[in-house]
Formats: C-alpha cells, sequence, structure tokens
C-alpha cells in the first residue's frame, strides 16, 4: 500500500508520522493508498514552513512579470494533462468524469486571471498630494500562505489560492482534504518535473486536524484560507484571528432556487436537477431547496420524474449523471438526514436510499431524493444535508420566498427562475446571498469574480478568485515621498 | 456636573447606567463633565443596535448619490464649527489647538473621500462570459456597523470609519474614548440639528469595556473598527472573529525614522521634532526611535537643543509647541518607563521628568525626553512609551538599521531621511511597514489611500480610509444572468 | 439694450467687436439681450486664451485636493440659487421650468463626481518591474481646453466639461451657444463673486463661428469638446485634429424607441410622450421614433391621446408640459420637416402645426405630432427633426427592429419597453448604440457613466463626464525609475 | 525574386497589384524579397476589410475568456520561434540579433497583458442609483481596426495593437512597412498554422500610401493606429478624423537625456551610449540630445571613447553592438543632417561617416557620431536623425535643462541621469514628456502602462498598451435598466 509523500523544500519526502489513514474509492470502498496523518505530522508542516518561508525571501523580489511566468506554463501542463486528472479526481472522490473536467476547466481560469497579476497588482500613485510631496501605495506580498481545501473539488479549490498567492509573491503551502490528495499529488508531480520555481515555494502536506492546527498556530504562517463546513470555517477563523493571521473561510450553504410560475419547465427541471443532484449533491453551490410559487403541479411532475430518471453510477462509466457520495459515514449522515426529514413531517416524494449501483454494491451510492413540505420550523430545513436530496417548498410569491430565505442562517448562493425583468432585479437585488443565479443553477462566478459567501457561509472580508484574491495575499504599503526644494544641493 | 447622554435612534437620551467616570482636562486636572459606565451600558448599547438595525433597513435602498448627500453637508458643518471643536479636543485630550484643527482637517478629507462614494462603490460588469450569460457584482451594506475610538485623536478617527460606513448604507454606532467623548458629543448634535439622517442611522454609545463587549458579541452588528493598543486591538480581533465579524483593528506602534548622513540637519531636526514630540508622543505614527547612520554628532546636538527648546503647557495657550499627555496614570507610566531605560543601560540625553508647567501644576505635563544607546535586547527598545520620549540609535548602514527595524514587532511607519534616491527606494522597498515616509515625519496617508499598519501594529486584512474603507463596509454580491435564447415567448 | 460681456482673466469686459446678435425668449421672441459676434470676438478670444494659458502653469501645481475646494462650494452655490438659473434658462431657451430644475441637478451631479477628482485621478504603480526599478504613471493636465456648447441644456453640458477640466489642472474656455448665454452668465456671475480661483482659470467668450475657429485654431487650445449637431461635430472633429488638438464632438441623433407587447400601456405611454416632447423635442436624447411589435391598436391610441393633451405654453407658467421651439427658424425648420414626412408618404396622426398659444402668439410654439408609416426608404426616416415630433413605426419582432435601428448612421440612444428578461438583455447587447434605456425614455447616464454616443453621434473616443472626464483632461506620463545598486555611494 | 503576399480571408494570396518594390537587407543592399505596391493595392485592402467585417460579426459575441484562448498560444508561438523570428527582424532591418530578441519580448510581454483582457475588460455597475433602476456599462467592441507600422520595429509595434485589438473582439488589419514586412509575414504563417481563429479576423495587407489612404477612408474601418513620423501621424490623424474614425498616431521625437553632475560615469555612459547608438539611434526613444550639467569634462571624455569602440556591423555576427540603418536614402539623409550642424556651427566630436565594415561595402553603415555645441537657435537642434548621432549639449542647471526641453515640439521621453531624489522628482514632475526615464536610457513603458508620447510625439488621446489599450479598442455602452414595480404582473 503507498504511502503518499510530503513535497517540502522542492522534494518528494516521508512524513515524520507513522500514522496513517486509508483513502477510499467511493464508488467501491477499495483503499488506493494511505495518507499521513497524526500529531507527528506537526513535524512535517513545521518543516514545510521553514522552507517556504525561505522561498518567499527569496520570491517577493523576483519581478511579478517574471513570477507568472511557470504560470502561463501551469495552464498549459494542466490542460495536457486534464485526462489523466480528471480521472484521479473521480476515482478519490467519486463525481463523474465529466464532473472531474468541469472542475480542471475551472481550476485553469483562475490561473488565467492570476497570469494577469502584475497588472492587477498595480497599486495607486497621486502626484503632489501637497506641494512637492507624492503618495503612493506598493502592494507586497504577506510570507507564507497556506489553504486547507475540501473533499469536494479536489482539483479546483485549491487554484482558488495557489495562482494568486504565488503571482503576488507569496509562498504557499496545501494541505488538501485526506480524503482525496491524490490529484493534486499528481498536479504537484508534474509541477515539480515541469515548472522551474524556488524550492520551497509550493507544499504539500498531508495530515488532518494536526496538521491544520499547525498552519493555523505557527508566526510564519501569514494567511489561512479554508474550504469547507461551518462549523470547522468559524473555528478556523476564529483561531486564525487568535493568532494574528488574515483569514478567509468559507463554509457551509442550504441554497434556495425560486421557481417562479413563469420559468420553462423543461429547461428548469433540466438546470435544477442537473444543481441538486450535481456532484451527488456535495458542491457549496449545490441547490438544495427548491421554491415553487403558486400553482406547482407541472413543475413538480416534472422535478420528480428528473430524479428518478437520473443515472447512478460509477463516475468513469459512460454516461453516467451521478456518482457515490464521498463515505460511508457520508451516506449514513445523508440517510439519517432523510428519515429525520420524515420524522419531522416531510413528506417523501422520491426515496433514494437503499439502492444498489450493479456492480459497485459497495459504494456509497444513494439515489436522488426529493423531500416534500419539509416544515420551516423543524430543524431539517436549516441543516446542510450535502448529498443529493431535494427539499421542495411552495410560497405563495416572491417576496415570501425572499422572506424564508433570508430568515435563513447561510448565504452561499440563491437562485431564481424567470422571464420576468422585474422579478429576476428585485430577487437579485434583496435574497441575502453572495452568489445570485437568475436562470441559473450553480452561481459559480468566474474567475475574475469574487466568489462571494455570505452571512455563515463566509468568514472574512476578502473571498476567494480575482481581484480578491489579490488583495488578500499582499499588504499595502503606502509611501509618502517628500524631496524638499530648501535643502541645498553641491550642485 | 454634567453626565453625558447617549445618541440613539435620533434623539438624547440618559444612560441605563448610573455609574459614571469623570472626563478630565489634562492640563489642569479639573473634570469637565461625567460618562456613562459599567454593566447596564450594556442596555444602551442594545437599544443604539436595535435601533441602527431599523435604519440600516432603510438607508440600504437610498441611492448612493442620495446617501453622500449629508456628507458634503457635513463637511462644511465640520468646517465651519472648527474652532469650537478644535477647543474642545484640547480641552479633554490636551494636544495643542493647531494639533486640534489640524486633526479636523484629517477627519473633513476622510468626508470628501466618502462623498465620491457613487463612484467608489461602483462594481464590475462582464457582459458575455459564456453564449447569452452576463455576470456582474454589486456592493451592498452589512448591516449595523461599529468603531471603537481612542483618546489621541478624539475627532478624527471616528472619520476614518462614519463617513463610508453611511455612504455605503450601513448604521453605525461611535463608542468614542470615555477619556475624550465631547468632541464628538458636539459633533453629533451638530448633525442632530443639521442633517437629515434615518433615525438610529448614527449612534454614539458611551461607556468602557461592557460596552464594547456588547458590540462585539451582538449578533446584528455585522462590522468593528478599532484603533488602540495592540493587546486590546489583539482581543477585539479574536473576539470580533469569533462572533464571525469582519474586524479591522488597528494597534500600537514603535515608530522609527532612520537619518542618513546627507539628511539635512535642521530640517530633518525640525520634522523629527514634531513627529516624536506632537501630541506629546501620543498618536500612532509618533517617530519614538530614531536611528543616526554614521557620525552624528551635529544631528544629535541639533536633536538635544530641539528637544530642550520645545515650548510645553497649555494647548490652548499662544505658542505652546507641546500639551500634557492624557492622564496621570499616563504620566506614570511614561515616567517609570523612561526609569526603566535608564536602569535598562540608556544613557539620558534630555530629562523632561520633574518639571511643572507654571499655572498647571496639576496638568499631566512631561517635557522632551531623549534616550541615548538604548540596549537592542533589553525591553524598553520594543515598548511603546507612547509619550514625549525619543530612544536615540546608531548604526553603521541602512541596510543594518532596516535589520533592526525587521525586527521589530510592529509594522506602523518607517521614515528615512536623505538626499539619496537609491537609499530612499530601498528603505521604502524593505522595511517592513505599512506606512513609510521619506523626509517625511510623520507618515499619515491621506484619506484616499488606506492607513496601512503592518504587523502587530494591524490586525484584519481592509484597513481604514478610501477604497479598503469602500470594501470594509461592503459585502459583494455577484450575480450570474442568464437569459435563455430557446425559451418560448409568446411574442 | 444690453450687450453681454466676456469674462477674461477674471474680469467682466467687453468684447472687441462692436457687432452683436439679439438674444430672444422663444415664448414671445422678445430680444432680452445682446451677444457680441463677428470677426472681432477672435481677438476676445486670443485674450482669454492668452490668460487662461498663465493660470493653467499656476494651478497645475495647486495640489488636485485643493483644486476640488471650489467644486465642493460650486455645488452649493448652484444648489442655493437654483431657481434663479432655471427661471434664466427657461426665458432663453423655452424648455418647462421643471425642465431647467431638472438639467441643473445633472449639473450638479457632474459637479460632485469631479470633487471625487483626488482620488478617480489617481494612476498606476508597479513595483520592481525589473530588479530595482519601479514604473509608475502621474496624470497631469493638458493645458488650456475648451468646449463650446449647445443652446439646448444651457445649464447643464457645460458642467459636463468644466468641473473635471478644472479638478484635473486645466484652465477652461467656455463658448456657449450664442442663442442662450445668459444662464452661464449668471453662474459665472455667482462663481467670480463667490469662489477663489485664479484669474483667467474659467473663461467665458462670446460669439460664433468666428470664436469657435478661434480656439480651433490656436496652439495653446489642447482639447476642445463639442455638443451639437452632427455636421458641425464632424467639423470640429476633423479642425481640431488638423490642429493636433485632442477632440470630443457630440452630434445628432435619430433615437428609436422600440416597444414590445408586454409592455405596461400607461407607463409606456407616459414615459415616451416625456421623452419625445420633453424639451419641445430638442434634446440629442429624445425619443424620435417610436416603434410597436405586433399588435399596436391600443399603444398606438394612448399615444395619440397623450399627444393631443399634452399642455403647452410658456415654461414659467405652471403646470405647462411643453415649451416652444429655440426659434422661428428652428419652427419653420420643423413643420416643412412634417409636411416633408406627409409628402413622402407618411401618415399625420397628430397635427401639431399652425396652432397657437394664448397670449404668447409670437413665440416659437408647435404641438406635439405624430407621423405614422414614415417609409423606411426616404430621407425623413433618418432626419434628425428636433422638434415635438414622433415618428411611428411597426415591426413583426425585436429582431427586425434592431435590424432597422443598426441601419441608422446614429447611434446616441435606443430604448426598450418591455417585462422580458430576454428581450432586454437581446436589445442592449445588439442595439448599436451607446446610451440604452430599458424601460427608460431618455437613458441619459448619470456623471459617474460616460455619455457614450455611437457612430455618427459621437467622433472621438472618450465621452463627456465620469471616468472619461478624468482621462479626457488628462495626460498619461509614465515614469521608469532606476535607482541603481551598484553606484558607490559615500556613505 | 519572391513577391510577398497577402493574408486575407484566413489564406494568402497574391495582391491585385503587378507592381512591386524591394526588399533589402540593409547590411548588404542585397534584395531578398518584393512586395506589392500601387494603387492596386487598395483592391487587396478593401478585400481585407470586407472579410474582417465579417469575422468581426461572429467573433464579437465569443466570450471574451475564449477569445484570448489564443493569445495565450500565440505567447508561446513566439517564443518557441523567437530565434527564427529575430533572425528575419536583423535582416530586413539591420539592427543587431540581441535587439531583435529584445523587441520580441516586448511584443510577447503586450500578448500577455493582452490574456488578461477578460478582466481588464470589466466595465462599471452601479445598483440603484434611483429607486429601482441599476446602470452600468459593456465595453464593446469597434469593428474593424487597422494599424500601420514602421520599420524600425517590425516584430514589435504590430503587437502593441493586435493582441488587444482582438482580445476584446474586433478584426484587426496590419499594413506593416513596406521596408520590412517579412518578419511579420512568417508570424502570420505561424498564426495560420497554429492558431484557430474565424477567417479574415487577422489580415496582413501589403503596400505604401495607396494601401493607408483606402484605411483610412473606408467606413469600416473604426480605428486607425499609427506609428512613424510626426509629419505622417499628423496626417494620419487629421484624415482619420476627418472620416469619423478614432485615431491614435505616434510620431518622431528628439529625446533629451540631462546628465547631473553626481551621476556615475561609466554606468551614465553606458547606457546613454546603448539609447543613442542602440538600433543605429533609429528608435522613437533613442536618446539624441545629450545635456551635461555643470563641468562635463569627464563625462564628455567618456562618451567619446564609447562611441569610437562601440562595434559596428552585420547584425547576425558575434559582439556586433550597432548594425546598419534602413537605407542608401536613410544614410545619406543622416550625413547630409550631420553636415548641416556642422554648417550651422556645431564641432563634430566625434565623426561616423565615411566608414565602412569589412565584407560589407554596401551595407547602409553609419559609426557613432558625436556633435557638440549645436547651436540652440538653428534647425538642426530640433531636427530628428534617426540616426546614431548624439548632440551634446551643456546647461548651468537642471532648471535650465528643463526649460529647453520643455521648448522643443516633440514629448517622447526625457531622462535624467542623478543619484538626487530631489532631481529625479522635479525632474519627472516638470519635464514635458510623456516619457521619463530616471537613471534609464530608453524609457519603454512595459505592457501595463500606456507608451505616452506627448505634444508633436503623439497625437490622439488614448496610446498604445495596456488599459489605454483596452479602451481604444472598445466602445463604451451605458445601460440605463429600470424594471418598474408597478407593472401588474401575472403572479
Amino acid at each position: 500500500m503507498k504511502t503518499l509523500e510530503n513535497y517540502i523544500n522542492g522534494q518528494w519526502e516521508r512524513s515524520n508520522s507513522t500514522q496513517q489513514i486509508p483513502i477510499y474509492n467511493p464508488a467501491n470502498q477499495e483503499i488506493t493508498a494511505q495518507v499521513p496523518y497524526g500529531p507527528d505530522t506537526v513535524k512535517d508542516v513545521h518543516k514545510a514552513i521553514e522552507h517556504a518561508h525561505k522561498a518567499y525571501l527569496e520570491w517577493k523580489d523576483v519581478p511579478a512579470m517574471r513570477r507568472v511566468q511557470p504560470l502561463f506554463k501551469m495552464k498549459t501542463l494542466l490542460e495536457d494533462h486534464k485526462e489523466e486528472i480528471a480521472k484521479l479526481i473521480t476515482s478519490e472522490c467519486g463525481k463523474t468524469y465529466a464532473e472531474s473536467l468541469g472542475e480542471l476547466q475551472r481550476a485553469i481560469e483562475n490561473i488565467e486571471v492570476a497570469c494577469g497579476t502584475y497588472v492587477l497588482n498595480q497599486s495607486e500613485f497621486s502626484e503632489n498630494i501637497a506641494p512637492g510631496i507624492d503618495e503612493f501605495m506598493i502592494r507586497q506580498p504577506l510570507g507564507v500562505c497556506a489553504c486547507i481545501t475540501p473533499f469536494n473539488f479536489p482539483g479546483m479549490i485549491p487554484f482558488w489560492f495557489l495562482p494568486y498567492a504565488i503571482a503576488t509573491g507569496n509562498a504557499f503551502i496545501l494541505k488538501p482534504s485526506e480524503k482525496v490528495p491524490t490529484a493534486m499529488q499528481y498536479i504537484f508531480e508534474l509541477i515539480d518535473k515541469n515548472l522551474d520555481l524556488p524550492k520551497g515555494l509550493l507544499s504539500l502536506v498531508h495530515g488532518g486536524k494536526d496538521s491544520v492546527d499547525a498552519l493555523l498556530q505557527h508566526p510564519d504562517v501569514k494567511a489561512i484560507s479554508f474550504v469547507g463546513s461551518t462549523q470547522v470555517a468559524r473555528y478556523i477563523y476564529s483561531e486564525g484571528a487568535k493568532y494574528g493571521k488574515r483569514v478567509q473561510a468559507q463554509g457551509g450553504a442550504k441554497n434556495p432556487i425560486v421557481i417562479m410560475p413563469d420559468a420553462d419547465i423543461d429547461m428548469t427541471t433540466k438546470i435544477i436537477t442537473d444543481s441538486v443532484y450535481g456532484c451527488a449533491g456535495q458542491r457549496c453551490l449545490a441547490a438544495s431547496i427548491i421554491i415553487t410559487v403558486g400553482d406547482n403541479k407541472n413543475i413538480k411532475d416534472s422535478l420528480v420524474e428528473a430524479a428518478k430518471s437520473r443515472k447512478v453510477g460509477y463516475g468513469l462509466e459512460k454516461d453516467i449523471e451521478m456518482g457515490p457520495v464521498i463515505s460511508k459515514e457520508s451516506k449514513s449522515r445523508i440517510e439519517s438526514l432523510i428519515q429525520k426529514g420524515v420524522a419531522e413531517g416531510a413528506n417523501i416524494l422520491v426515496d433514494g436510499t437503499n439502492k444498489n449501483v450493479s456492480g459497485f454494491e459497495n459504494g456509497n451510492f444513494l439515489y436522488p431524493t426529493i423531500l416534500e413540505n419539509v416544515p420551516l420550523n423543524k430543524e431539517i430545513i436549516s441543516t446542510e444535508i450535502f448529498g443529493p436530496v431535494m427539499t421542495l417548498l411552495n410560497f405563495k410569491s416572491m417576496e415570501d420566498s425572499i422572506q424564508f430565505i433570508n430568515s435563513g442562517r447561510y448565504g452561499n448562493m440563491a437562485c431564481i427562475f424567470t422571464q420576468d425583468g422585474l422579478s429576476a432585479r428585485q430577487f437579485r437585488s434583496q435574497a441575502m446571498a453572495g452568489n445570485i443565479g437568475v436562470n441559473v443553477g450553480v452561481a459559480a462566478p468566474v474567475a475574475q469574480f469574487p466568489f462571494s459567501g455570505w452571512k455563515d457561509s463566509f468568514f472574512g472580508d476578502l473571498h476567494a478568485q480575482g481581484r480578491h484574491g489579490i488583495e488578500f495575499y499582499t499588504q499595502t504599503k503606502v509611501v509618502i515621498e517628500r524631496w524638499p526644494k530648501t535643502w541645498s544641493r553641491t550642485f
């Protein structure tokens, strides 16, 4: 059984820890490799930080025009190897091959935007703020920056951070989810072989909470980026702040979509179904609560039909539309949440539990599930399920729907389906979520826009991607320069 | 004895607390008024938040072009009443009248910049990110925002935040220092009488740590701005983060200035002396450590002479160049730090302790003090004194000076005096501080630039002033809009 | 009979010309004053340029933070005197008092935006473009800038330029329309009395083509802004370019509005009627061609009814909705164009010619007119009428409408009325005009956006208002600064 | 003898013209190929425009994220073929191989910046400018854009325009100098074979003034970019404006460098010598007038020595520092200008005329020449020589030098050599040129900054490169969107 190594100081090396945990293929629960774990991984982290700090000291003075050159190559590298990487993603996280390719495309787009860093990194100059005095700003890197990424987008989420961090002159340490570390392991191998970067500039360290705490506490780590559950995001934000760092921590969601009576039923059904069941519902922008406004007979029938006909199976097989969830534990948790929903009074329109995929009987498969009339005053209505479960609600008006949405604790995404300009405008203006979709099921901002979670879906102020990424990874230095005229000069 | 009232819901009202603490005039220790204090001020804060939240709900939908109109008036208001306000500032915080006028000018400039909010608040639009899909961003306000301000700039620091907060659509609560609340009390009276704002949009609440904690903990307060000591800044950042808020917390400093051999002695002396002793050294951008490079005989003599000849007295009297420090306790603390410096091995070149100002024998006066050869490995070298004390060091080169500077815990300001372009460039590039001065003694960024503390001088990522203020007080909302062509329309 | 004086070098003085032309009140053809005219005005212009150039040399080095202070005052000045100014506008140009107040509000908003110049004027800084080399940009003023403004917005259009020009450090010369010079004459009197500006910084020169040519040809005039007819705009652009200047020249229009079948009839009628007949149709954003899509019976009836019931009269009288056109010649030209339209085959649904306003029988009044079915292949369909005339067309689809719109020579404005998000999106994306309205009748950009004419409606690349104004009135200076490390220093 | 073909509609085709002119290798006057010429090339141009317009109609609706993909590939393509291209450049334009590689690097950097177009192309969004109304801006392409490029940077100058033009959605036609068309011919072959672009999007048309006039006059060409002499630039600007186009036209220069007494002699000599004689003086940023301030004995000796020792020869041979000038005619013109200088009273310190390069006796070689004490009131002082000729002046002070500089007609570049911060600051602030160098000999802005000629060195307002490029190649469209709340909706 292969144990993954860390990438520290520009080379692959064994963890200091002798403890490991297995990596499973969620489609069949086969163990594909092991990942270092436990308290001794702290030593790995410390070593990575030490070398990262050295790399930063060298890298920060490299002109930004030079620092982006490896990113241009990284784009080509990912494009040239997207099939291999996508297969790895599917193997370790379960999503379909098409979904894996899709997330890589998003990764590449972030690299593209970061290639523009030497323009985006420009700061402001004011001549003559007072006679003979100029004032201007410089954006300088922070030092060692780290990110801790979740299991659901192994190949994309690291690239929300990595390209911006190094383009702006920082060193960067990635601690991937211990459940899905192989895609980035492979990408780091590509980077190691093909890109000319200072040793230690990019590090990959494995582990669990011990590694995370080591990153949070070390004084040479200046910034922490996190994506995961709200509970952990809150911990990361609070702990990171306690140690004086800047932090951006993205948490969970319970994303609503409102379907107005004028929405086209076929297209709406297709898009919403893809949003709810895509990646088996395990994405922070998955739609979860589907709100119909007014009479909903036709759209309900259509959604039920689409749920029932979705093709579930191993993501590397042809025509599969939905893979397994990440783990046995996750499957159980989702099943028990469905039961809890029913116990709380929900009507189960489509029941995706207790079903097998032939040939993958050990896989963590669930089928699409629809709960109707989940009580608004019970717990399940506000609990993130993170599985292929649609909660179907009906309200009388968009205004009621918005009021319900805004009463929730999360603010990651809110979407509306309508042909009506006014409905779209009112919704986008009033819905309290940072990523808004109009006739869009997964309102994931493209790389030039910040991924803008609100409320309990995000802690911090500067989000991932685009200009926010540049701002997060740099500190502003304001220079006030006065060259007094009255000084005597020797010429 | 007058007890200050709170300004809540657009009216002045008594605190719920029956406990008070006195406000002193530091020049004579006379008590001018009392300020509410203690645990019952929490009720005041809660009430202010409740009404602020209501005001926000109304104000957020007012077009930004309208929201800045009261700021245009506020600028005129402060200009028209600057003499009265400056006198109040001097009376409660001790600085000279000229210094008080100066800080008001900085306040006004922040209002001016915030008047431009409807331009600065614009966000990005991308047409056609994919066929038929547009994506754009909106900046929306956060809700209720609060700031907690220190004693040393009673009339300026609130305006680092207030104008931006309300121009972007938030409600705003000010908790001024309990030592110096009367200037803002007066300004709020002007606002109350002259500006047409929703009730509750601007609140003024008095108190101490209880009030602060109430602001930190209340879920409807979305953002906290703080300026004060590093110890409290760290607490505010950590506590604010624990409660999921965005926080910007500005702390202490120990600001170095490097004097190169080519610096003009007269001008350098004048500027540095103003920096060290201005506001009696009680400003976060006061120079504290003066580093001469190379032979320093002439500049040292000049600095000593300037320290000795500085006119100390009541700030409202004519020609006075330096007022008292804020309190008896502060005076004692500074004196004991001077003694500690001497005990640690420093040579006292000018001793400003144990001196009186005639007619103000009860005032908290200290005279300019210069310590030489403070040992680099002892405590006083890194302790913020916050009083009129210059620490004089000598290094062989600029490089050594920068190395010393960068080893410190603070990063608020670093300045250099030189005629040499290369020295200036290297210094500004390498010195690890966020506000850099070249031939400038107090490198305070003008209002369009962020006040950019680094290291232990700042916790957070977005600073006060300018575009950072706009970004801090708004949350980004990204909208992805798709109007599918294939939908059948009825026309 | 009063002859207007020029404002040159900070004082009022008689023109060098002894020739004059009268200024009429278009509501009664009474002569209110005379304006200098003819070849000798060239001397006035030359003198104004000479003093403006001197003022520029002084003003350019005044910090931008200081240069905007008079603009803050100018805003208050216009607000405090808006009634008097609005009356003057109505008296000389005929529009209603409410319309005059409205244009002043737009003027004030441009002043507000220009108040933010010291932020908007910031330019870019890049540290370390190569080791030891920084590169940055400065925006410096051009010198003397001039604008030539039309009769239809005497109090607004000068402020599209003036505030930006002086805030960025230029001197500015206004040559107002010889038909409507009194509003700006009054405003310059206010400026003269109340604002503290260098002599010669702002000049007002009267005259006609001779003055214009003098401005175009003088080497010390660096930029020309013009608003007027396409024919003259083209001349100004071409001539200005011949003399090497930067030019922005705004021309005519023939603005279409498309009414989709789902548009609300009452609101659409009201808005469109205001657009077509507001300012008696004499504005470059007046709707002119109204295109109904599909069945148009109801909307046509509604538009006819609204045209017939519009209250025509003297703009200073109560409840008047439409005033006279600017001159006898203009009235005749419009009448003959209506006749030409009929001769070319149009059906006249409402005939506004040959009608009197009681008490103002000498006024240049026309009533609302509607032409239907104007042939697409004849001349009138593409001729700017600049009077209260609606041309009503009907097309089968929005696509046909857009095709028709895009075949026209102008591109000032295009609007659509619809509830449908897709129609709005397709229209805004595809219609070839620079100012697009959705359910808006007069798509005049607010001051922070460029007034974006396309095609024959604009010549140049940088438009009036906002950031374009800042860019137009400044020239970029790029500085590459290298402070070589290897130079030996004496310390 | 090979005759170059045009690249039109995605394929290579013969010119309609049977007339040709030869292309020479300036090092030996050998004819390497022929280029189409004469009035019949107008037909070529018209055909190119026709297909370009079609390509634009297709390309404009391709998302910008897709439009930049070929640019990422183009960067790699140029990097992979830089040696071949550099050899072609040297062969046709004479500069050294190192200089050819250098200009390619600048071309590549412009491609890099244009790769960021989908970020730079974002425009502004303002929510709620009035209740229920949003306003935003879109940047849309212009249509067919053309550039006319000079002989001195065959491989760089086209890339000041091409990448920005197509990234923003335009079609682009290049008319290279008829003297040096082979480098771009080769690059277009690479593009043709490797990039997937719509047919007609990029065109290459050959010819002389006839071709240029055809581009200037055709209504479907919306923008013209030009680099060349001031005389032609003025013509292009004036003619382009006459036909209503937007134009950016870069002209000649007579660039001064001021050497202050504190400048390091060795480094200054090296940098200035490279500036004056690099590319045989044939670049618009070549230093031409070298101004020493104060005593100049040492620096003069050093400059003379450097001029004398410069290695002149064929640019493809090793260690060669300077190649020939472009043509026999050019050589004669330069020689006669040198004679004229002497006739006007200049002292010739180094005479580079009448010298041969062994083995290249037919080449258009000149050696470095230095004229001293050129009279300030005669013609040669303000005549662009565009050859390897240094004019040496001496002034008493920097102020005198700046006054002399600012009295000139050109404003392309001005540089200063000094260690002094104040001198640098005053110079950069006051010298009237758009590209300022401090201790830099060729102040060529990097690609993210506009190449900012002033005065007779540039006509227009938006320069080449960076954000100016984006702005030049797009037209702003402002959309005002109102979705009225009061409309009755059916749901």
